[in-house]
């Protein structure tokens, strides 16, 4: 069983989001097995939702046990140290981001190896990359990250796109990956920070939906 | 690239899905991207999960550029012209009904070209007709469209039947896509009008679920 | 059209979480038709993602009408025996039990069948056993199942452990089946009766998530 580049920045991805989810978990108070749960499908809804929207089936973590081993330990290793991750602050912040900068360069990466558009590669990388987190959100009663003020879906946007000139300029892959989770990544750093945030649209009035 | 029946059907339900989702995104008082990706989800969510459940990957989106270029183009104006949007009234309505309309005739036409029972292309097109209203609405934390008063999956279920009889008949698809929407778009226009709903079942006491 | 061990278990719990989905949409006070759509969506929703992941498709339900008959009757006998559900107390949660366990055996025997790893079968069969629950809890807005006090999707993993044991024996696949369910429904019935709970771990302070 040999490990492709995909296959390592994959398994990147999948133990950020999977500390990210047992964070959330944790917070919501969940049992062992409940935090073992959110952490596994924070860690595999990314690739899930590439790998079904594509057709690549039966879907990555299914063909690779390594996956399902890697979100159990992760799971007992936050319940173990979830003191420690606390002091280090932010650290849910953290794991979501570096989940979100990696998982964007395997949704893009896909779309180019499917032939696909390279604009469709830039959204399947935006997919990838936030879906993870959309779901821990939706599932801990978490305000879902992509709706909370500071820039989110739009670093990933931006990193895929960076990503796509890059391949066109025939850039070597592994600089293409550091360069693209660099981006997402230094992106969500700044921008938390110093609080940007891009301006709103809202309608004229408190107009209710049908 | 040229554009079948089927697609300019399936692009006519996106435009229509893709404003139904920046009105909602914008009365969440979101970012552009937030808009965007709302709008875009919103847009490509009841065609999604057709093509996902009769295994036609990758899906109709990502074939097509087409529909991303519509879905940011449609964002733009939505954002631009959100006042005059307002003005119309009932604006979210009328887009999601329009949406509603269109995607349970494609949902039905893949049902029947994939040689599925009748019944079963109903259901295919009732499912991608409401999935997109109910994804904006999940993730807008709005009441579920299905879910309100008003007759609207119904609806749905209803313009499908029709299809499928007038399918049986032998009756040109042009006149079949016509009458479907018709009715899809006529009932909800009527019953939302009248405030027209069917009597609810409930169980006898304040029961709650375990 | 002949039905083998596999759909007719795929039908028993069919017919447990579309019961299941009923009474919380009674619950909801939903018009008739909003009853069959959350007795559908539950009763199909394990079986559907379970098929989904593995790339079965058109997914099952699609490729036989008996599922949308069934689901139709049984959200009919729901409706007129509302009551009397009622009176059984507890309805809902044995309902749920039921299709719990039954599902779970469906998705590790998918998995076994399609020569994933035991470790995944055991996943698939705890997603394809809890996915309906989830989807029927989300849309009625209530506390998701697997987050509740009771152990649940414990029970769920349990099972399909066991499952691959007895496989692994060799056992008659009629006894893993009855083994298997009786194992998961067991657990669920003594863990509600004694109000069993795993510990749960929890952040050393009221610490937000970013």
């Amino acid at each position: 069983m040999e490990l492709s580049l995909f296959n390592i920045l994959d398994i990147l991805g999948t133990i950020a989001f999977a500390i990210s989810g047992a964070l959330s978990a944790m917070n919501r108070r969940l049992d062992p097995f409940g935090i073992f749960i959110i952490a596994f499908v924070t860690a595999i809804g990314g690739g899930t939702i590439r790998d079904v929207l594509i057709g690549s089936t039966p879907v990555t973590w299914m063909e690779n046990i390594i996956y399902v081993y890697l979100i159990g330990l992760v799971t007992i290793l936050a319940i173990v140290f979830r003191n420690k991750l606390f002091y280090l602050k932010k650290s849910l912040f953290l794991f979501d981001t570096i989940g979100l900068g990696v998982f964007t360069i395997t949704g893009v990466e896909t779309g180019i190896q499917n032939d696909l558009n390279p604009i469709i590669s830039i959204a399947l990388g935006a997919m990838t990359g936030t879906f993870g987190g959309v779901i821990r959100d939706i599932l801990c009663n978490e305000i879902p990250v992509i709706f909370r003020k500071e820039i989110y879906a739009t670093a990933c946007l931006m990193g895929a796109f960076v990503y796509i000139i890059l391949f066109d300029l025939g850039v070597d892959p592994d600089i293409i990956y550091l360069t693209t989770s660099l981006i997402v990544i230094g992106i969500r750093l700044i921008v938390v920070k110093y609080h940007i945030s891009l301006p709103s649209f809202y309608l004229s009035s408190g107009r209710k939906s049908n």
